[in-house]
Order: C-alpha cells, then sequence, then structure tokens
C-alpha cells in the first residue's frame, strides 16, 4: 500500500528573468544619479509628479519599437472591471494621460520630472532588461526651438552632475522631419503604406550601432536574416533609396554649423525638410550662445530613437569612454537616454495639439556602467561595527553605537547570534572602517577597545577625544570610554 | 446608402481607480520622508536594495490579510512561459526571496532598508490605495529582542526625522504568542481548524480601532453584518472567550512596566505565553535603558498587524495628532507604518528557520497627512521665472536665469508661446517669488527689471548685489544688468 505524505511546499527562490536585484553600492549608485538628476531639474524649475505604474492600456497607447510582437511589448492584464491594465512602458505616456486628465487647472506650460521604474516585456537577454528605472524632465505646451534646446541642456547638465567631464560624453540631435524629407525625395509615398515604409526605415536606422551600415542597408532593402535564421522583413528601399538614407545618417560632424551646411543639400526643395533644418538652426543658436558647442552636444542625423511618438527634433545621450560589459569586458555602452518632441501624444486625448518636448535618463544600466567604471556609488561605505560580546549589556552597546551616530559616523550594533570570531569576519565583509570592542575585562577597567580594520594591525594607545578618532584612526587603541 | 467615416479612436484620459497622482508639494513631501528614513536606515548600518516589482507569485506566497478573496489581493497574470508572475505586495516578501537565492554570499545578518511601489488589489475606496510606496528596514539573521526593540528605536526615529514632536507619535508593541497563549486558555485547539480561528480573532482585533469593542465582539463570535448587508463570518468564540480576548485587547498603558504586569496575570501556565512576555520584558529593558520609554514606545495588545506571516513580536507606529480626511475634515490617522518578527517567512525557500524582523512605513498616506497638516514638504517653492518677451533674445534669458542658478537660485526661462500677461500669471500659478522682466526698454538701457510677487508691489532701485536680491527682496527694481 503506498502512503501518502503531507509535504510542505517549498517554493524555488528565483528572480523572474530580465529583471534585477541591486544591492549595497550598485543601489547607491543609481539613488545618486537619479539624486544629481532631480537636483538639476529641480534648479530648472520643474516639479515632482509620482504617477501610479498601471495605467488603463488604452490610455498608453501603443508606441514601442516592438509593437509588432503579439503581447506589444508591455506586461498587461485585465482588471475585476474587464478593463484592460498594463503597466508603464515609459514616464511620456503616463504624463500625456496626466496632462489631459488635469489640463484647465495646471500651469502652462507645464515643467515636471519623474522617476520610477518602468516596464518592457521583452524576451530577457544580455543586457536588456524587463524593469529599468527612468528618470525624465518634460515641457508641456512649449511650442518653441527652445524647450527643445533646453532638455539637451539639461541632458547635458545632468551628465556632468553625474560625474562626467567634458569629452565624455555627447548628445546627439537629429530631427524626424529630415528623415521624412529624405523619404519624400526618394519617392516614399504619404500614405498608411509610405508610414510603415517610414517606421521599418526607423528601425533600421536605429540599428547602425549595433549592426554596422552593410546590415543596415539590407534592412533598408530587402530584408535580413540574422544569424539565428529569423528573417526581418525588409523596408524596400531601391539601391538609390537606400544610398540616399544611409549618406544621410553620415552627415553627421563635431560641429553644429559643419554638419547643418552638410544637411542642407540633401532636404531638396522639401518644405518639411526645410522646417525640420530652421528647428535644428534655431537649437543650434542656443546651443552656441549657452557654450554647449563644446563637444556636449552634436547633430548626428544617424539618431532616430525607437518610440513611434516623436514629431520633430529627437536628442540621444551617449558615453564617449570605453564602459565595461555584463562580463567585465571593455565595451562601448550606447546611450544613456534620449528624448524628443512629441506634439501629438497629448492631442491623442484632447483633439488638439499640445506641443511638449522631453529627456529621459535609463538610469539602471547607465548607473551600473558609471559604477563599474568608479565613477558613481564609491567603494563600500561599511558602518563601525559595535561588537555584541556579553548578552546583558547589550543596552550598552545600543549607547555606544548611538553615540558614534550622534557624531556623524554610521554604526551600528552587531546583531547577529555569533561569536567574536564570526562578529569580526562579518564586519569585515561590512567594510567597516572600525569594530568597538568591549568584553568584560575592557567593562570591567572602564574601558573601550577601538580596531582599525583598515589598518588592519593591533595598536595600543589612548583616544583622546572624537577628532583624533576620526582624523587618525589609530589601527588599535583602548581607552577610557569618558574620553571619547 | 450609409456611408462609414474612419473616426480617430480617442481615449479617455482617466486615472485608474484607487491609483492617485501626487504633483508639486504633495510629491516633495513623499520624497522628504523618503530621504529621512532613508538617513536614518543608513546611519545605522542598513544598505539600499531595489528587487523589481514583478516576481513569481510562488515566491511571494500568499499572507495578505484578505487572502480569502479569489484574486488574493494581489495583481498576477502569466508570463510567457506560463509562469504565474505577481506585482509585489509588500517589500519583504521579495527580500527573503532575495536572501533565499543569495544566501551565502550576504553578510549575516543582512541588514538591508528598501523603498519603492507595492501593490494590493483591493476593492478601491476612500483612503484605500492599490499602489502605496514602502519604506522598509529588516535584519534577516538575528535571532534576538535587541533586534525588535532595534526595529522599534529606529521607527521611533524616522518618526522624529519627519519632523514629529514628543507625544505626537507612539510606537505599540505586542507580541503574537501572548494572543496564542490567550486563546490556548480558552480552549482553542492547535489544529487546523484552530489556525483558522486565530487567524479570525487576529483580523476581528484589528479593526477594533475602525469598529470598535462591541462590533469586534461580534466578529470574535457568531459573525457580524455590516451596514452594507454582508456579512462577515466570525471566530465562533463563546462568551467567555470574547471576553477574555477583550480583556488582553484593553491591557495597554503608557508605562511599559505596568503593561507587562497587567498582562502577565492574563498568561496562565502557557509556555509560549511565558516566552511572549520575556521577550516583551527584553524589548521593554533595552527601549528603558536607550531611553525610548518616554511615551515613544508602549505596549498595546490590541494591535496585531494584518499580515500572515509574523510570529512573535509586532510593532505599529501611530499618530497621536489630529490630521484631515481625504474631504479635509480632522481625523484619526491611524497607523503610519508596522513591523515584526518573521522567523518562517525565508525557511518557506531554505527548509530551515531564517530569524528576521523588520519594520515598514506607507510612505503615501504618511507624508500626504503630513503634508496636509504643513508638517512636510512645505509650501511651493517656485522658481524666479524670466520672461520670455521679445523671440530673438532667448539666448540671453537662458543666460540670466543660468546666472540665477550660478548664484543657488530656482530660475527657469518661460517657455510656452503667449504674451506677458498670460506670463506673469503663469509666474504667480507656478508660485515664483520674482519675475525677471528684459523687454526692449530695458534691454536697450542695459537693464534688468525684477519684480517681487510676494510683496507684489511696485517698486524702484537698485540691488546692489545678489545677497541683497536674496535677502530683500524688494518688490521691483531696476538696475544694470551687470551689478547682480
Amino acid at each position: 500500500m503506498t502512503q501518502k505524505k503531507t509535504k510542505t511546499f517549498r517554493p524555488k527562490a528565483r528572480r523572474p528573468k530580465g529583471f534585477e536585484d541591486r544591492f549595497g553600492a550598485l543601489a547607491n549608485a543609481e539613488n545618486a544619479l537619479i539624486a544629481a538628476a532631480a537636483g538639476v531639474y529641480h534648479a530648472h524649475g520643474f516639479e515632482a509628479l509620482s504617477t501610479s505604474a498601471l495605467e488603463y492600456a488604452d490610455c498608453l497607447g501603443k508606441f514601442l519599437p516592438d509593437d509588432d510582437r503579439p503581447n506589444e511589448g508591455v506586461f498587461a492584464f485585465t482588471d475585476d472591471d474587464e478593463q484592460w491594465m498594463a503597466l508603464r512602458y515609459d514616464l511620456t505616456a503616463p504624463l500625456a494621460r496626466f496632462v489631459a486628465e488635469n489640463y484647465d487647472p495646471l500651469p502652462k506650460p507645464l515643467r515636471r520630472f519623474a522617476v520610477g521604474p518602468v516596464w518592457r516585456n521583452e524576451k530577457p537577454g544580455p543586457g536588456r532588461f524587463r524593469e529599468f528605472i527612468q528618470v525624465d524632465a518634460d515641457t508641456v505646451g512649449a511650442p518653441g526651438a527652445a524647450a527643445d534646446a533646453e532638455m539637451i541642456m539639461l541632458a547635458a547638465d545632468v551628465m556632468d552632475a553625474a560625474g562626467l567631464a567634458r569629452g565624455e560624453y555627447v548628445i546627439r540631435i537629429n530631427n524626424r522631419k529630415l528623415l521624412d524629407a529624405v523619404l519624400g525625395g526618394i519617392g516614399v509615398p504619404e500614405t498608411d503604406e509610405g508610414a510603415v515604409q517610414l517606421l521599418r526605415v526607423l528601425r533600421a536606422i536605429d540599428k547602425l550601432d549595433r549592426l554596422g551600415p552593410d546590415a543596415v542597408a539590407y534592412l533598408l532593402g530587402k530584408g535580413r536574416k540574422d544569424e539565428s535564421g529569423d528573417f526581418t522583413q525588409g523596408a524596400g528601399l531601391d539601391a538609390r533609396g537606400i544610398e540616399a538614407v544611409l549618406a544621410f545618417t553620415r552627415a553627421g560632424t563635431d560641429s553644429l554649423d559643419k554638419t547643418l551646411s552638410a544637411l542642407d543639400p540633401l532636404m531638396g526643395v522639401s518644405s518639411i525638410g526645410k522646417d525640420g533644418m530652421d528647428e535644428l538652426r534655431a537649437i543650434a543658436d542656443l546651443l552656441q550662445a549657452a557654450g554647449y558647442d563644446d563637444g556636449r552636444a552634436m547633430i548626428d542625423p544617424s539618431i532616430v530613437r525607437g518610440l513611434g511618438y516623436y514629431t520633430g527634433p529627437v536628442f540621444e545621450a551617449d558615453l564617449r569612454i570605453e564602459t565595461v560589459n555584463d562580463k567585465g569586458e571593455p565595451a562601448r555602452f550606447g546611450s544613456a537616454g534620449g528624448g524628443g518632441r512629441y506634439d501629438d501624444l497629448i492631442a491623442r486625448f484632447r483633439g488638439q495639439p499640445v506641443p511638449a518636448t522631453g529627456f529621459s535618463f535609463g538610469v539602471s544600466r547607465f548607473a551600473a556602467a558609471l559604477h563599474a567604471l568608479g565613477r558613481l556609488g564609491g567603494k563600500a561605505d561599511g558602518p563601525v561595527v559595535v561588537l555584541a560580546l556579553e548578552a546583558d549589556q547589550m543596552a550598552s552597546y545600543f549607547a555606544m553605537a548611538s553615540e558614534l551616530r550622534a557624531a556623524g559616523i554610521r554604526a551600528e550594533v552587531y546583531m547577529g547570534g555569533s561569536g567574536m570570531k564570526a562578529q569580526m569576519k562579518y564586519a569585515d565583509k561590512r567594510g567597516a572602517p572600525a569594530v568597538v570592542i568591549v568584553g568584560e575585562d575592557e567593562r570591567t577597567k572602564g574601558e573601550v577597545t577601538v580596531k582599525n580594520l583598515v589598518l588592519g594591525q593591533q595598536m595600543s594607545g589612548q583616544i583622546k577625544d572624537n577628532k583624533e578618532w576620526r582624523e587618525g584612526r589609530p589601527a588599535q587603541t583602548s581607552g577610557p570610554r569618558a574620553s571619547w
């Protein structure tokens, strides 16, 4: 006879694929980058806005670059009332909902910054995360190129605040209207079919960095089979069209003026091309006047940005220093963030245009790269650990840690159940600069032993005062407790 | 013949029910509370951990107080690989998953703090939100009462850091083991049926604040029909049992010693009751030694906390000042946060106990209350607005705003497309302390007019330097720009 035993269900502890845990110094780096960006935005008059992670799916709309996948790139489900809800895929679509819902009482323009996680239901892979933190600034109700120029300057200011030096990053600028003009010039019609072609061209250009111009030429033409054998449908341009697009993407230089001169003949007689050039000229003038043409900002027609809602100028912030990849190998980092003008996104709700422009940093990946480079988050800033050596002396240990904190020193009492050896190991693992030791011996003498774990050697002496403790940090000292 | 017109889909901009937008001062209050708590936790040696919003549902477990509802209180859906995923309902369950998954390399004890949104799939209602931000501190691998006492002291320290004065809040302490002893004393068995009864008793006590003892007596007995006619099944205690439980919940006083003395006879000969009392005694001793028995902490057997995973001491932070409710009426605020010991939560994964204790603040509601009371977030700290009066002078306006920011003054250039009157209205709406006016007249004279919107009157004179500008803030002054 088979006996059935009641077995307790034991789940396997596992992080879902494509999601990350950030602990200690890495989490600190992320928080430092958020604080730097929020500080810049606040100083420029932007107000904080927090909206919920979940929105009705129809309010978010379909603007993701991979909206041809069946699940459209978002995590979605039906609520109790059968309405489709989705986790936001960026912070711009929720802003559009917020503005449309609260339009009348809001100041116009609305200057808002926002920080929070966003979700993409992508196939997980190296460097592809399904949740990441964005920090955004947007100006809504701002029709002019000055608002775009300001977004570019703000992006540079955030890169500065993150500790990057001149020449280590660049904000690349383009205008989608120029691409419209180029496509018009090679006969792509302004129809629904033309719009599909335009989208395929955008996606192809977006892959220039990763795949190079030869592969992109296939994507602009008949299509391309990748190494895994998957075929991507091409934009269907002929050889002349492919070359026109590629020539356009190559026109970028480090000089704003030179790039504008190089682009001008490529626009032909297109009126949309002229509009786009005028906008870029106005942006360039403001950047030059403010001194941002020192390598911080360049016009680069090879950047297009993936999101579908941009209507004019687009921006991208790139690191120009080598970073390290997931495996610790030197690698090109790519984009730390991007943005652009989206004059029609709020019109979706309101029926009349509300011009808007913004910039979004992808905090999680950018902070991880800066941290790996030693630029952000720093080393472990461990606490002083007060050892817990006598069970009935915990109150006294608490008092010591409290005194240290009152003097501005991060400090804690050991809270585990193990002996002195394990406690010393713990302090080491935490990166503690020192441990405070008061065993029975010290206690009966009214003394305190401080062991400096940075110097790592044994010394004896007396700590005269807190100043000496902080500055001199002797390897180990014992002294009467009152002398702290 | 009927003609069909293609109509553009226009979604209705609407925030999902039970979710909130926080803008400006309210968002600032939330961020200030988070920064205050994070500062306290970091100083005490806790490290930041960020985990993802989504977890596998089996890793989160079912510990919500309303887990008898069909959807179990969480937002859940199946991923592409058919595994159930859920939005986290707190920050403790993901911590347990993180610890179990990374057990060996982590320092033990693990001291971590975390900030982030959590989601509850509840029926939306006044003051009931489906997303709110929590800030948590937990010590994992800490078996002793000292770790619990520290959590209570930390909770008080965070209340202090949030700007509350002595007597304006209290941390209430209880121990679930005492309730076990009381129930054992009135014959509730230690079986599965007894566990169901215990859960119903916990939920009944949890409603004391809201419903009062008479209604709770029904919930402890045969059950209760509420005003809407919904019937809640009772715990099935008899009159003697109901009175024993209610007497237990009434035993709290402001004195730690007096409450312990009052509870002692209610424990009878129960060994679990003795364990619980010993733990409370040890906690009380440490609180007294550290001076937290000055009204900041009390033992109150009427608090039980809703979550199912607590195994011993439980805590709750309550405001003792009147707040205002959603309608602006004076109201009792209730709990700002809570916590407790959960020695079995990580054992779910590992099979062996990992003792742990923690505390969680419900930031969103608490910050909103503090802000409504004028305690947090402050008034609108609007930027100085540089008016944009001549379209070809934007570069000059940018330079002025930049100079102001360099002097530590929050400043922006007006980015809209409207005239001077609308710009002044905008500055007013933003709570701007001043506007900077450089029209054609000022420009040709090389002057700047500064209008003080706080004084709101017209004055003339010359600003000698930035210090005078910041301190004196004359209502309106004109002066040569170089004199700034």
